[in-house]
């Protein structure tokens, strides 16, 4: 309760993208400086920071002088190194915390955190050689998916797998690295929820958002989600479940598979990521309080905020030269554009999005 | 149509405020760069700006060296001296422009604009000397206020006269400037519009909150007003007017005095702020889009976002040590917390504000 951080504190975020850009927006708005610490000498959230370092992510000396200036410490991307965050959580808080960002970081890890737990997900094992391959798609059947344990996002470092023969081609693929074999789930739909919670532990989820892929990015999210309302409330508790059995603190995206056919597990979680998330950027128009904004109650240690949906919303993600098209989507009623003001538009590359909102379905 | 500004160009605000500090927020989000122009070493505004320029309002060769750098000018406060908003306006485009500040500027003028337009005002009357108060006040009678025609704000730069014989003390302590004298309106409460127009003509109100003081600074603003449904309709519709007749691109705040026993003439304007207004804050949280969005949307000439209100809501200042209350505040149910960043809590100085939300009642 007294530990609450007061306007005026200043927010360190690692990192200098979009979500970093956005974060730091949020806790200005709540009267907090913030401080960006990245690599980059520009970048879209060190625009809008009263205060950057310039710095990798490995010299202890610049984190060291970032830590002393800042209240608590926070970061827009799940890769942080985990000597970073170790080193950086010996002189500050690091929210979320160094645990929650190893199990988040390690696809196995992950895994093993969901099973213990009691949480459906796809089938898996861990690979470690080929051997380990080849006798996993024994057990767990083809397609299956191989996905390195570590730095994986937007598709990368992972591969499908079709048929058993393909096993070698496949760990050539992803680089003979530590990985993990995950079956392939016959879902009908990605929904994802977020979820935040305080030191306090208190927690607050948002209800899912329906999301589709193009050339494995996010392309738009559709709330609400084509699902049944009691699976609604379902997401939504397993999603806290999550965030209260890894002590978390900050906002987490949680991934599910809805498998309408299977009775018993109809939400599979696919995967979580330890931080505000690009399904949740629907929440800056269709709600109280974004996810942006709970992010930074969450790790203040402040009452988390509504998270009551006051509109139907699309969310839709502008990659690469989509951005050309700001002028028209301008023009469509009730929309709401977001743009990250990076100078080239290169193929792939998140550029913006857009809110839609039309009047809540009741 | 063509003239509309991209995502990535940099708009220019005079003022680093918590209005400018808002105003950057908000054009950040929308993936602008702002640049901030204020005399002030440290600032609200500055702190969330890409690009500062510590300057005087009245040295040329630094205003210059800052229009060379941005596509658009606006600013936080109306008293930008006239003489520095036409400078500018031969460097790159003004908005709003310099006739509608210098008309916002002056209480006579905009009186006389008022009259000239056929939009009700409080009787009013020219005053340059003591015989001209005297007369003044034989012909409107008392209780009325004695204004100075520039420079006034929170009830600062004006005294009420209850009888005839007060006429030469107010003339001193007004000291004996250019004035206006107003006639008392018997109001039940005062209104206000928050209008937005482009450049391309399109208008867009707000419907109109209501507004009590205290101490001569806003206190809270409340929404929906308690006033008649037909008058909402009319008071969006003479702020639409005023603004349509002033060629006005921005945002603008219309103050009225609702009259309940007037039948002909229940809505009277007290006055017109050529800016982002605190009565305005309200939108930040129960619409789509906010005053501040919508201002930069007018001044980047896009396409107005919608004006809806999907809340009831009560915005609250927290003006001197009402900001020791943050933590309480934060407690209420749907309350989201502004707040501006300034070190010192002098009384009457404002520190941020509160939107509480409630349901929309049908």
């Amino acid at each position: 309760m007294t530990d609450r951080l007061a306007p005026g504190s200043r927010i360190g975020i690692l990192g200098g993208g979009q979500l970093g850009r956005m974060l730091a927006l949020a806790a200005a708005e709540m009267g907090f400086s913030t401080h960006i610490y990245c690599p980059e000498e520009m970048s879209p959230a060190a625009e809008v920071a009263a205060h950057i370092t310039r710095g990798a992510y490995e010299d202890e000396t610049e984190l060291a002088k970032f830590a002393a200036q800042v209240d608590v410490i926070t970061y827009e991307f799940e890769n942080v190194p985990a000597k970073t965050a170790e080193f950086l959580s010996t002189l500050k808080p690091v929210r979320p915390g160094v645990a929650a960002l190893a199990t988040a970081q390690d696809r196995l890890v992950e895994k093993n955190f969901m099973r213990a737990n009691g949480i459906a997900t796809a089938p898996y094992a861990q690979i470690d050689t080929l051997g380990d391959l080849t006798q996993a798609l024994r057990d767990i059947g083809t397609p299956a998916i191989l996905k390195t344990r570590r730095f994986g996002y937007d598709g990368k470092g992972q591969t499908k797998i079709d048929a058993l023969g393909d096993a070698e081609k496949a760990w050539q693929e992803i680089g003979q690295q530590p990985a993990i074999l995950e079956g392939f789930v016959p879902f009908a739909r990605e929904i994802s929820v977020l979820v935040a919670r305080n030191s306090n532990g208190d927690l607050a989820a948002y209800e899912p958002g329906e999301n589709v892929h193009l050339n494995h990015i996010l392309h738009t999210t559709t709330v609400p989600a084509n699902i049944e309302a009691p699976l609604v409330a379902t997401a939504m508790a397993i999603a806290e479940k999550i965030a209260a059995q890894l002590n978390y603190v900050g906002i987490m995206g949680v991934e599910f598979f809805h498998v309408p056919g299977n009775e018993t597990t109809p939400l599979v979680v696919n995967e979580i990521a330890p931080r505000v998330h690009n399904s949740g950027h629907w929440t800056q128009d269709a709600c109280q309080v974004s996810q942006f904004e709970q992010h930074i109650r969450a790790i203040c240690n402040w009452p988390l905020g509504p998270t009551t949906r006051l509109s139907d919303v699309v969310m839709t993600n502008l990659i690469g030269d989509d951005v050309d098209e700001w002028d028209v989507l301008l023009s469509s009623p009730n929309t709401s554009l977001h743009m990250y003001n990076k100078a080239q538009a290169r193929p792939g590359r998140k550029m913006g999005h857009i809110n839609q909102l039309t009047p809540r379905a009741l």
